[in-house]
């Protein structure tokens, strides 16, 4: 069994992972991958962390590792990470029995046919949730988060959107979409298990 | 507790609401509100359905119930049938415990905090339900089979649009989005209903 959980910024799609990856009993991948593929290209974790989070589209002041700044329009680096992101998450889709949060891995292990879900919420929902495990002393106002929030998802779709022929968050691309706006997570948990075990293509 | 299912033509929506229904003891409600809305209208079942099916919008030989033409660009019973679903939908939203099959439920109950499900499918996994649906001596190609999807689902969409902040099918107005493609509707009855109990506002 392979599970696939993308999601909105704040809508407590790692927590659905994190959760259903114990009461399956599957290996659970997060950020554990960023470290992996860095190790893998030889390159700075932050690097490859911005890279897998906004294609590296951005401006990214680039002094990790290396001395010299590229010039090129696609730096190497961003196709060595896509390509080391592939690699990995394809080698843990062959031993199966996992599940992967974010880093397209919906779209990366395709031909394994995972179970796809995308986990989202109301903004309201995902401000109360983020400022609830804000460090202390952080203060952001509602449209700072707004803006935070537009662009983690812009980054994400566009990284997504790149490998996929369904657009990050539109339901053809998944099996299960779940609004976790009021819900309160740890209780569905074993009824989306259930769920996903039914419904399992692999156990038709 | 009250559930509404929205649903693609084919997607096996109706059958996921009926099968919900049962297993949480709540009163089923589907084409059952035509007949209501035509009662209580004096209109014709058939004029009914058509306008609860795509609004009315389309050229519709108005020969039911009355012997006059209507000429006016909103015929009258037009909004008469609307005004009249809203009406008993509401009626049965009071009176609670019920799910809901289309009729812009989802919408029009929204006071209510309904758990708003809608169901989907690809085109090959709706075409194979439907022509296994099919009564015998009917032949379809697929090509005639995706359009007719695209009218009624188009009829469905400029109906609840009218109503609702939402497009139809958008994530953001529903609580849990299925993907039937490939699955065994009965199969995950159980867990559905489980996970709706559990996530269900009412019970927070």
């Amino acid at each position: 069994m392979i599970i696939t959980v993308s999601r909105q910024f704040g809508s407590g799609g790692r927590e659905v992972g994190k959760r259903l990856a114990d009461a399956l009993g599957l290996q659970y991948y997060d950020k554990e991958l960023v470290t992996q593929i860095a190790e893998h290209t030889d390159l700075n974790e932050g690097y490859v962390s911005s890279v897998l989070e906004n294609g590296g589209f951005k401006n990214y002041a680039f002094t990790f590792g290396r001395t010299m700044p590229f010039v090129s329009a696609t730096p190497a680096p961003v196709t060595d990470v896509l390509v080391a992101q592939q690699k990995i998450i394809k080698a843990i889709g062959q031993k199966g029995n996992c599940l992967i949060v974010g880093r397209s891995a919906d779209v990366i292990l395709k031909d394994f046919k995972p179970f796809r879900i995308f986990v989202y919420a109301d903004d309201a929902s995902k401000i109360a949730r983020c400022r609830q495990r804000a460090p202390e002393g952080e203060h952001y106002t509602d449209k700072q988060m707004l803006r935070r929030f537009k662009e983690i998802d812009g980054g994400r779709r566009k990284l997504h959107d790149l490998l996929s022929m369904h657009r990050w968050g539109d339901k053809a691309g998944y099996d299960l979409m779940l609004n976790t706006t009021n819900i309160n997570i740890k209780a569905i948990i074993p009824a989306l298990a259930e769920y996903i075990s039914k419904a399992n293509k692999d156990e038709q």
